[in-house]
């Protein structure tokens, strides 16, 4: 019997994408061994590979300006390889600071160049309760790019314009909100996401950045570091994690199946509006911290009156078969994280529990 | 039907191990969920991460002086992080030349020292045939450490005794031939491979190093980059490849359940011995080109007389359904792949068939 599973990351993966995996794992169309077993080079994970490319380029729009990239080491790798590639000693680029990740990022480019915190919504108490509006931005229009971060696992916070930077590049990490929608990634020079959340398992990095971006990378940088060598070889410059990308594959393949990103944009609107809805008709008992406008449609996060109430609605809805509602170590309360494989029904039957535990325990 | 796989990487993998994954693919130990779709935090993930460390480390013998890392972006990518972790501008490396991933390590350490030819084995039409004796090795008793590739997949050579380096700390990349056997790894100072040989998918990467070598790694790289940082954090600093790692458990499962490394390194030395069996026994009409004492026990590389026959030879084995043998691109010929999902029995099918081959062609 599978959960209802409200994790925020690795997130539950869409069952049709789970079952295709398993019904051949041992034999991938015929080919008489595993995917997984596959030469990276051989026809038939090649197949894979530039499908989940394709699939990505068309669920999503990209135009033939931007590459899309499959890297490995999560965010967090990402957070030292962009100012690797586009900072050196003496040159700045500005960043957002909208929660802990976006600190971690700015942390990490200290060592390749000097970041500047262009913004920051940190409350005394370091917790983010919102993200910026643009005439917050103190931008320096000689940056080498603006770092963002687009939603905020923690904090239940999320980018829902993305702010005007001028002509200085603009990097997004999207590892928690990407292909929640369809979005126009024209405008953006880089994004990166780690597939654990809308994507895939974890183990793989979508990178999707303008092809004259990539060029403007560093070339005094170890060869396996240069986003300009992954473009080069179509993510192929070493062996790939191939499982990882056939699964991607197979949950882009689900999404288009389902009506693409149009669909699953209407069900996340949906799910978040019978959450915050929920929130919002009980204020007095469910306390949501987030300001109205910076609201998550991906993780929604609230409290209940006390500490041993919040540890009760995790106990009780797990009864129920719903789970990875706790919220994250740092803000505790409670943290629904409605990333694409949690259907409309399932957030219905947690609010319906919600509406059960504020008439037992309010 | 699965077929007979040769494949030099991503290689097959043994079947107990892939069963175990589609089994239970769709709900793991009964949580309702797949292993996948875990929090990397969560009890259920961490027995596997903290199994699958448990596991290598007895089947090595791995002592308490050493580490087990997961990390991942493949031996490429270690060949940037050692030299980024263990060298400063001015200081330098000895590497020992046994093959094109040696170079490769060579090339990626020069943005960060200066790394140092100690020998090489290249012939002039720039391939190898053999690895180095201990009195061709020119160290520098100053070098930061000592690299080598213990087995190239490539040539077909194999490193069988390791070179005496004296008090240099000694890094190997054992990606093509890690766990063929038990192995004394309490000299080696870090030791990485990718798994996706003898060890799980692709998308993973095993480092085993010395507690007090990590330790005097820089602690002016980014955190990411850090072994230090990994080790400190038991490989869960970031999100790691949790159903590559969760892939690995299976498969040293598998490896203890049929006995451990001391029956693998049996089956293994038959393997080889079938193989240059057949070979020398039609010395005059199959040429291995590796010197005897350098004779890999992974990777049997040889030609037939004409490349006609090599590809006759890879088309008719297909047909008796055997797949990845034919030679690397840069080398032709054949490559027989042995890695330990590849049972006697298989070889003893693939003997057959040069015998049969030898006969029909020769």
């Amino acid at each position: 019997m599978r959960v209802i599973n409200f994790n925020p990351g690795p997130a539950g993966l869409p069952l049709p994408a789970l079952e295709r995996a398993r019904d051949e794992l041992l034999d991938f169309e015929h080919s008489g061994m595993s995917v997984m077993e596959h030469s990276h080079r051989g026809r038939e994970y090649e197949a894979v590979h530039n499908e989940a490319i394709a699939l990505l380029t068309e669920l999503l729009g990209i135009p033939t300006s931007h590459q899309v990239l499959f890297l490995t080491g999560g965010a967090s790798q990402q957070f030292a390889q962009v100012p690797m590639n586009f900072l050196t000693p003496g040159t700045s680029a500005d960043y957002l600071m909208t929660g802990v990740w976006s600190e971690k990022a700015f942390e990490e480019a200290k060592y390749y160049g000097t970041p500047r915190v262009a913004v920051t919504t940190v409350q005394p108490d370091k917790h983010y309760t919102r993200v910026p509006h643009q005439d917050e931005l103190r931008l320096d229009a000689k940056a080498a790019y603006v770092h963002m971060t687009s939603n905020n696992t923690i904090y239940g916070t999320q980018w829902h314009t993305f702010p005007d930077v001028g002509a200085v590049p603009l990097v997004v990490d999207m590892s928690s909100d990407f292909l929640w929608r369809k979005q126009d990634v024209g405008g953006i020079a880089l994004l990166y996401a780690g597939a654990q959340k809308n994507l895939g398992p974890s183990g793989v990095t979508v990178v999707v950045a303008a092809r004259d971006f990539i060029a403007r990378g560093r070339k005094d940088i170890p060869k396996v570091f240069r986003y300009g060598i992954h473009a080069e070889n179509n993510s192929l410059y070493n062996t790939p994690p191939t499982l990882a990308i056939y699964l991607v594959r197979n949950v882009l393949a689900w999404m288009k199946s389902v009506g693409g990103l149009a669909q699953i944009e209407a069900w996340n609107r949906q799910k978040a509006a019978l959450l915050y809805g929920a929130l919002d008709q009980h204020a007095g008992f469910y306390r949501a911290p987030v300001e109205r406008a910076s609201r998550s449609v991906m993780n929604v996060v609230f409290h209940l009156p006390t500490e041993a109430l919040d540890a009760a609605f995790v106990a009780e809805a797990r009864t129920q078969g719903m789970v990875g509602l706790k919220g994250h170590r740092t803000s505790g309360g409670i943290r629904v994280s409605t990333y694409n494989a949690v259907t409309v029904e399932n957030v219905q039957a947690l609010t319906s529990f919600m509406e059960h535990f504020v008439k037992t325990h309010g």
